[in-house]
């Protein structure tokens, strides 16, 4: 059920997508249904090029066919479609639970219009509940574990089947938990300022539109 | 005549370091001086141990036989060393010219006490006649140049015998040149908030001494 959501989510997304378009492609299981429902469109004749935001994604939309491009090419996105791990009624975002926090943050941030697609469990009243991820450098990362402790967040260390869990950047992820976030925006410029962060997973004012699927009914959230 | 007051001031340095310390070793042709200082120091019973901010200088550090350690041992230091490519009257710093800006930083953020060396042609009135290196990751880093662009700075992407430059962090580093640079801290907040920047070479706020040789003479900087 949950997962005809991000598929409903995710085709209502390929609506938007217009021929000639520099599509940003995010990341995660919603977003893999996109990519899906993009290549049949492709098939039918659109023409887009897409950036990828992982690894992972880039190895799916070559397996699906969707013609792509990078950032050495072009430094303008006319669209990008992402994932969230969590959505505030500011939609204000949570994401990086994939690990692909930073690319898809490059990705989304150069976009013209970013649309975020889930369903409807990410969508809460205060972010918190899902634990912040936190890219960082793996040298002196246990300097930055404490610094996050000094601001109140427990970090943990992500692990992959025993192994520290690297990102597509060569670096380290901490998950935070922070309790309920009040301040996203707040938070997320204390955890910057910290010497060895290089990005959250805090997405502020980022998203243009959030396309939900509850139950099989599609929903869009506004700004509060 | 420089590289003798690179000694000088190098040798200056290593008179506060105690018995027992954790010790934060930066990196450049001045700190290798302290090095080679530290080093005839513990021949003759220092006992310290020493934390790198750069594969270069844990090479000569091991050659020169200090101990060393890292930050999965202990997260704090008592003192770090280190050089600076600039210094203005505030002790604001420009580091990075050795392109090891970030491992630095981590290293003299969590000191205790930092003392930076240098010969006189580092102090400046006004930090910006040194370009201004950024670390940034290599995903997407043309958006980081239009991104820097757009605050006004003139980004260059750092060569290495006609290789891209990668720091031990395995990232990219743009030398940015803004001209005279008025608010330190302020343009640091500006850059680093921009996704895809890793660091930058501005150390605002962080120098607790500076040890400059001129012509043979060792002087002292204070803060204005």
């Amino acid at each position: 059920m949950m997962s005809d959501d991000k598929r409903l989510a995710a085709l209502e997304s390929v609506k938007y997508i217009k021929d000639g378009m520099i599509l940003g492609l995010g990341s995660g299981s919603t977003v893999n249904w996109m990519l899906r429902a993009l290549s049949e469109r492709i098939k039918e004749g659109l023409r887009i090029e897409g950036i990828p935001s992982s690894k992972k994604t880039e190895k799916l939309a070559k397996e699906l066919g969707i013609p792509l491009t990078d950032f050495s090419k072009t430094t303008k996105i006319d669209l990008a479609i992402d994932g969230a791990d969590e959505i505030d009624g500011n939609l204000n975002l949570i994401k990086g639970g994939g690990g692909s926090l930073v690319r898809e943050k490059v990705v989304d941030a150069c976009a013209d219009e970013l649309i975020i697609i889930a369903d409807s469990s990410k969508v809460v009243k205060q972010l918190g509940a899902f634990s912040l991820p936190v890219e960082v450098l793996p040298f002196g990362f246990e300097v930055t574990v404490a610094n996050i402790e000094k601001l109140g967040g427990i970090p943990k260390l992500r692990r992959k089947e025993n192994e520290i869990f690297v990102s597509d950047n060569g670096n380290y992820i901490l998950d935070c938990s922070f309790g309920t976030i009040d301040g996203a925006q707040a938070l997320h410029e204390k955890l910057i300022r910290l010497v060895g962060v290089v990005e959250t997973g805090i997405f502020s004012g980022m998203a243009d539109k959030v396309i939900v699927a509850r139950n099989g009914e599609i929903k869009f959230l506004t700004r509060n």
